[in-house]
């Protein structure tokens, strides 16, 4: 094998697909990006098992053949070199693999690029796509992912978020047992209803690859098993989580006791400020007394105690009502909007913050909080 | 105590003190910053009994006294605080302290102040200062603190700097045992000729808190045990490391057979590639193979190999010669220059990069290597 390619072309590549290389692995190939030269087209991909990431480089193509590369060392070289025309030229006989870039020349062992594993096979089953652009996926992800349950906790399921594709709009919805996030948006076209698990991990490295442009599209296949993401010249394959998610639906009520509106920002602020007097062993909930036009914001611990006031807009009951400052936070870090609508129901039951439009809705749950 | 303060100028504070707080200590007091309102000043103090430093902020004293607030907790309360005028009012009863700034009021337990330990008593023993700005000592630390020993290795003094004030220059000079940087300046005024030798830590936190300002002056002053640097309404006091420091003024030699001349960036940018195939278990040497116009760059390691050539104008001797590329790539990170200048005798003997004027001195010990 031996191709050229321009130096930021190849380590645009390298970070796309280095998302999918396995931290650990049994398989030690996998620690290696492939690359394939092949029908005019220069292909890195990565793949550990359970996501794989593939993307096709501009490049000139001198000899076909294909290598897989360790992608750190690749990785780390490329990045160093000179921004610059790169040539990569493979012995075939030792798989000694050179890296020249202007008056730099690389040596490194190259691995059998016929052990890797190939993209899973899911052109067959291929459904029609789902159109979304990059932009409106990655902020979906973005404000839903933190509730995704990191470990197990006895239920796999936890661990993806559920995208749920009904009436031609994209749900997507994580849950970890304490809270829930709902985002949602409207598809272009008209696509099949469809629930799709996908593992939070995923996700989560998606997102870093995804562009920031409203006009960047992508389109969504998937197969029994796996879950298909196809956007410029890149295609990430994911496993999907099998089973069947929860009935969120059941838990979402429009009923309320109490609703009050307040400035994001200011809250915002009360609640880092709160959490600064919490620790991991000692969870203090976070008391919100609210009243009318005015919510009392306190927190007491071991480290100190903290009272504030905020104005709020108010209708319904008074409440007293406790929760896990951080989840407040990580709900509130997400809402761009300027103002936040919380209902709540009594001391015990879920609290939603959500927008008229439910175009987002988080709940939290309650803790039980003593008298402060 | 009761006193006022803006945030900014709180916080501003807080973050120098913060340096001298230990990370871990036999005396739970020194995990405090002590609040001291007395006299007109409000003076902010921490001290881990090797490093102290003091502060000044601009307040208003409404009652005096002092009190030792927990370095962490009263510095991220006071990071998240409005920006707006703070208010510190402690119990004499019971030390409870309230922090109030807008709408927010916290409340932290406090600590005794009086069991704080004081700054040294420096000002009986005080020699003239020494005059510097604060830019010319921070850059003098920061193009020489790569070089001290981060460990004992048997040898303490080895953890310091050297200042050495000799015909009223200022010397600084570190070394590790593999290695040496000097940097020199002049001083202004008459200053008498001594020798004190700087903790490496010491020297760490302090050019975090000195000013990039060439405007902005500093006092040194110096007594048996202690240095101290005065400046803004900074007063940072540190132990002196006990003993005499090497007689580096015989290693260095003016002699050379081989004298090379390169452009900066282009050899930093080789050794950073060359360093990507070197570990910590496996430092292979990175080669210098130097020859009329040309010097080949080559390192070869079980990850791979590095050959480049880069332009040379020489004197003397061919000569190939190996070191340790961290080594090399430290020296060339903090020196400004746009070429440096090399020189060696030959492959056992000490490589000098140094300018003409020899304000910066950067010797390294070869390593051997074999011929690759």
């Amino acid at each position: 094998m031996k191709i050229t390619c321009e130096k930021s072309e190849l380590q645009k590549g390298v970070n796309i697909v280095s998302k999918a290389v396995p931290s650990t692995t049994t398989m030690p190939v996998l620690y290696c990006i492939l690359i394939t030269a092949k029908d005019d087209k220069i292909i890195l991909l990565a793949n550990d098992m359970e996501l794989a990431i593939q993307t096709e480089l501009e490049g000139t193509i001198l000899s076909e053949g294909n290598v897989a590369l360790n992608a750190k060392v690749f990785s780390d070289i490329v990045h160093k070199l000179e921004d610059s025309l790169v040539s990569i030229e493979v012995d075939e006989n030792n798989l000694l693999t050179t890296i020249t870039c202007e008056k730099s020349e690389f040596q490194i062992g190259g691995n059998d690029g016929d052990e890797f594993v190939d993209l899973p096979d899911y052109k067959e089953q291929i459904a029609s796509p789902i159109l979304i652009s990059q932009f409106t996926l990655r902020e979906l992800i973005r404000q839903t992912i933190f509730c995704v349950a990191t470990t197990e906790m006895g239920n796999k399921i936890m661990m993806g978020e559920l995208f749920d594709i009904k009436n031609n709009e994209l749900r997507v919805i994580a849950l970890d047992g304490h809270r829930v996030a709902i985002r949602k948006t409207a598809l272009k076209g008209d696509t099949p209803d469809k629930k799709l698990v996908v593992p939070g991990k995923t996700l989560n490295e998606i997102i870093k690859i995804l562009q920031s442009d409203i006009n960047s599209s992508l389109d969504i296949y998937y197969t029994q098993n796996h879950i298909i993401f196809e956007f410029d010249k890149t295609v990430v394959v994911s496993r999907l989580i099998e089973g069947e998610f929860f009935h969120i639906d059941t838990m979402l009520s429009s009923d309320y006791e109490t609703k009050i509106s307040l400035n994001k920002k200011n809250l915002l602020k009360s609640v880092e400020r709160a959490i600064l007097l919490t620790n991991e062993a000692d969870k203090k909930p976070l008391v919100l007394d609210i009243k009318d036009e005015v919510v009392e914001i306190k927190l007491k611990s071991a480290i100190g105690e903290l009272y504030e006031e905020l104005y709020v807009s108010k209708e319904g009951r008074d409440l007293t009502i406790g929760f896990n400052a951080k989840f407040v936070l990580d709900a509130l870090r997400v809402i761009d909007d300027e103002e936040v609508t919380m209902y709540m129901s009594n001391s015990k039951a879920p609290c939603f913050i959500r927008d008229e439009e439910y175009n987002y809705i988080y709940l939290i749950l309650p803790l039980n909080f003593a008298t402060i």
